[in-house]
């Protein structure tokens, strides 16, 4: 039971890729992962489920069709299911991520940024 | 689509009991909660889900049975779905909860640190 403990920092320390998330942990039917971005992601969208993105350091954005979200560290948001995104960062930023086992970061749109799924860190 | 950035330090500046968590974001059948602990809560379990505690600010530990896990900024713990456990924290710990709609605090243990139910900050 006490073994455990996640440290966020401690399993950012492990990997260095970008838009390649880590799973830490699983919470019933759903995966916590940890992932470093830098650049502009791909636009894509999730059409089953909504996504978390919760800044543990730095600064990034998430651009919609017709708008665009700015996040802090202590930061997070909700993109809703079906909704377009393009995440980006200027400088490295990591992140939280809170979504249904099983899903891929680039949705359907694949391309060289879809990442291996279930990797965990 | 850009005004539903969530800050936790903000929200957390909006309340200050103990022991009742507020909702901050929903994403599909969830809600990602914030919540200021301080002393000890009751022992209790969730038959029916897993909960995640992230600890935003401070420190605090969990009880079990058998062993206690301590947390600190920058980590989390997946209390399994069924497993008694007793929450604490010396000086008062800001926490982030995960968990699916319509869970109380308490579990079905109750007494009078049974929260209020989908509060929102």
């Amino acid at each position: 039971m006490s073994s455990n403990v996640v440290n966020f920092a401690e399993k950012l320390s492990k990997f260095s890729e970008h838009w390649s998330p880590r799973v830490v942990a699983e919470m019933n039917d759903y995966q916590i992962k940890v992932v470093k971005i830098q650049g502009e992601f791909v636009w894509h969208d999730h059409k089953d489920t909504d996504e978390v993105f919760l800044v543990l350091k730095g600064q990034m954005g998430i651009e919609f069709r017709d708008s665009v979200v700015q996040l802090a560290e202590g930061e997070m948001y909700v993109v809703p299911k079906g909704v377009e995104h393009k995440p980006f960062a200027e400088s490295e930023c990591q992140v939280l991520l809170i979504e249904p086992s099983g899903v891929i970061n680039t949705g359907e749109a694949g391309g060289e940024l879809k990442a291996k799924n279930d990797v965990w860190v």
